[in-house]
């Protein structure tokens, strides 16, 4: 909680969420656009999906997360005086102490928030992967939040971001699916990639299990904040 | 995730949470109420808030939690045609893995989704308690759902629920979360019962820590399980 | 500990502890009676199982275990005057806070008496369930117990409390405990189970390891709490 | 498990525990003697509590306790033909796995027997010891044991092994366990020493919890061990 | 491991250690060179201790330790063709893992070196932290690194980088010693800012237990990987 | 830290690292020499490899390990007035805190000094095992230590000290160490063994991780702590 955040600040003339897409590929926002419509309400504050134009295609190495926080953090200071909160939507959660220290208005990352919100669903996560390379950077950050005892593992499909509509993903998906659930012991699963959400339900109707969209689960996050004038 | 629940079940024509006051005082079911309100939205789902009349005036000691399970079980039996999500409103927990046997509804337990809630302000949570006897009872259920490695502790102040809305409690809170904060390294902290919301600005104004009304963090959580058609 | 109960209350004329088969099947019963048969002695205490008649055929579910909490404490406020112990026999301990909260003379419950012994004889504790749907409840016990880094995995065998006489039982069992150990790691086996002692001696010779039945377990910790006198 | 103990080896005509005291003071083994004298019964095993000649006046440091083994191990060959259990009456367990190695019978440590029965009392522990230099090695067997997160701590009161009658060492193991207690939070305490029954119920009285003299707990458990016919 | 890294790679024609001090402060880069001393052989790695020239004065904050992850590993790569390692002499540990994606060379951090290097000194390492900002990103590191259990805690001196030769800070450092030993139970002490190890003999000597300067135990950790031909 | 000891003790006229082999293998006792020979620097400390000639021919039972820790307390004391450093060169670590009980010099076990050497290359550290007799003892110390968490598992290849040259070796260890990879999630690998450095490069490259030799990792650290003038 930022000590000088006046609390009054979060409760703004229109409320607003602002989700951040940190790569550079539109789709990709679109995508979580569609994936977070369910979270928009008449009276509820308004949704702006955003993309950072100065990132990369696609976050895929430590050194392209790191490349995006300070770009993140001014993006975060020009919507500062129209924002609410901030959503980061990229499953490594770039930047997030760095924004929390950048701004006075919650901030939430949809990693964390997806951990958190699948273990209210299930016992121990399972992350389905897009590339190999994100198999450590995950490890890593479930154990920086402490939540390592509640992974069963991540499973990397092999499709990059630009693939992601490809006929064959949803296969793969399931079949990493059913690996993390029957190998690993996950009893819930979550999609490690923003904007999937559309592959959510035959997911979950293969798989038997509840599977959670990360953009989904960051943007509740930040709605309830907002309604309730949390600080990050 | 219950196979058999029909995903179409929890799109009613009037999505509706019903929040369960398992204890048998009325005003707690007011004072909850009141708390969950800025969950509603125009167009969001009805959120009722109801008491249970077998239970005891206050859930205090393992047995008055577990006597409940029956008659909440029954209770959600016969709201289930007309709801689409449960909350169980007493940070016991009573009855919620008995209750998500009894219905394909999600069901949702105020003090986990606390906990869960909590973690996303803060990376150790204290609770400040009402009566010694629950102390032990959350140790072991801060255990039960594996997140004992951020829990800092739980301190009582020693005062019933039918005396929550005495002068000096505001007071007993404050420095309860002090101690919670100095003593036991929390940096962020719980309300550990419902319906108290209206202490929760001052006490983070007071402590400088973010506070967390166990109520509203159920019904956030039930709120995106709704909108988002999850099954527990 | 009780703090309130007197210490010479352990010590009564007779010296007796009662082992509670929370479900009704009487053959389940008869089947503790015969495991605990090893651990009476001439001069020790009278040790006697006893049904619970309002409990279910056997406890398969979150709501069979909450269920039979308030018939079992009032079966132990009617014997509490001529008991010095009690031992809870069903592998969910159900019960066990509020029974101990219910009586000042001391009460176990033979699943955590069955892990804490085993871990004793080995270092990582297997267990062979009976049927799927006690998986997941198990494994909420364990840790809220604290000993969820000695356990391995809990296997059902698939079979129902009144078939446990059948012919193939046996060979599931050894089937199941050899995948604890070999595809789990388990070095000692407990019998998830109330009254299976006569497959004890069969499955140690047959796979090597410590076998642990939880009736045993239970009443020799009971036998020593009132050799002792103990209070829980 | 010992692959090649037969099963029936256990039971011989005259079952037998077989006490060790590590040390070589005769009086200590006398005190170890009248603690376990509750869990002898006229049809039970013959227990026997026998010093360990070659050992030093007492075990204080991580030497003396290597340099038992293998005089310990050497009387457990000398006595092997007439034992059906062995129990290692020293709280660091000295030997205890060599000792494993050296006989088909079962041994038992006094400490971490004393650690898994207080686990059934309470759920955190602390240790009254004796002197400084036994708090560095008791924490690294509670982690060799795997129970470090149920370790509160372990106080020394400062006084060596000849000096446990003094007329102080009543209030001091008083003040010890009251500040496991209230400093540490432990709800149940251990004597972290041999032979010290005799303090068992004023501290239970003056701290009201439960408190674990050790070698009550290693015969015990190795009571049950002979008449289960357990190996180790 | 990087996998297409040549085995030859580190065996250079001059062995080579380059030190990053990735804050701007040369002074700070003077003290680290001094720190390492030690560790020169008259035939062993040349040590080379460089300054980051885009960094800020001091890395206070998660975005100063983002922000130089960038010119820092620019600069690791304009150093490669005449490096054996690389040590990053930040206590943050700055851009560890995107150094190790961007050279083939081996690249360690001062703060895991020293968690690690103070881990076969004592059981559980204290902190004496420069500011109090530190305090929380330190927590998240070490639970990232997974150490938490063996981190009593760290304590802030708050005394600035520019002020760290200041008449009062040798006290202030005995005394947050002190405190991290007596009421955090800490058994071995790291200094958490580089170069300072001037400090280290005197807090050793003032409070009993061993006391780890990070950047020794960087450079130590780098130059047994050179000698080793190891690569991260 | 052993407070008695001089500071200045450490630095001797002549630097010198005393390595122990506790076996009475002398051929084991050449490869060790062999393997630490990077560490070796004309003005660095003096490195001699000696052979306990009380040992067992090799250390495959807890008995071995306890028994040689007598002799190598007696050895240590004869060399330590020409000594800076100890190492115990077997992967059982025997005697290390006995030994450190024993002199005022830094003594440290290779088994320990590999598990933190190794964390510094990967995250969770698999053992390519000699006998399966070790298997336990190891678990029992990585949870002694501390690092369980860290540790994947430990495989032995089924072959003794003496034969540990023969053809097969190297493919059994290649095996071995691909299950520690592919099954148990290790990456990063220890030799659990001493002395066998010369197929660490064969194994790094035919498996694609980094692989520690513990004794290589015990005598870096004892080099850094005799120019550092550490103490254990």
């Amino acid at each position: 909680m930022n000590a000088s955040a006046p609390r009054e600040a979060a409760a703004r003339d229109t409320p607003r969420i602002v989700v951040i897409n940190p790569n550079s590929t539109v789709a990709v926002t679109r995508g979580i656009d569609e994936a977070i419509a369910p979270l928009r309400f008449a009276d509820g504050p308004r949704i702006d999906c955003v993309t950072l134009a100065e990132g990369p295609p696609g976050i895929e190495t430590q050194q392209h997360a790191d490349a995006v926080v300070g770009p993140l953090c001014e993006l975060i200071g020009r919507e500062d005086h129209a924002a609410s909160a901030f959503v980061i939507a990229c499953f490594s959660d770039p930047g997030l102490h760095a924004a929390r220290e950048a701004t006075a208005r919650p901030v939430f990352g949809i990693a964390h928030s997806a951990f958190l919100h699948a273990l209210s669903l299930g016992t121990r996560f399972g992350v389905i992967a897009i590339l190999p390379a994100s198999v450590r950077r995950l490890r890593r950050y479930v154990r920086q939040v402490g939540l390592h005892e509640h992974f069963a593992a991540s499973i990397p499909i092999g499709v990059g971001v630009s693939d992601l509509h490809g006929e064959g993903v949803a296969a793969q998906m399931q079949r990493a699916g059913r690996e993390l659930i029957d190998a690993h012991g996950a009893d819930v699963l979550i999609m490690g990639c923003a904007g999937m959400a559309r592959y959510r339900e035959a997911l979950e109707q293969g798989l038997g299990v509840a599977v959670v969209d990360p953009c989904q689960a960051g943007v509740a996050r930040a709605l309830a904040a907002v309604r309730l004038h949390e600080t990050t």
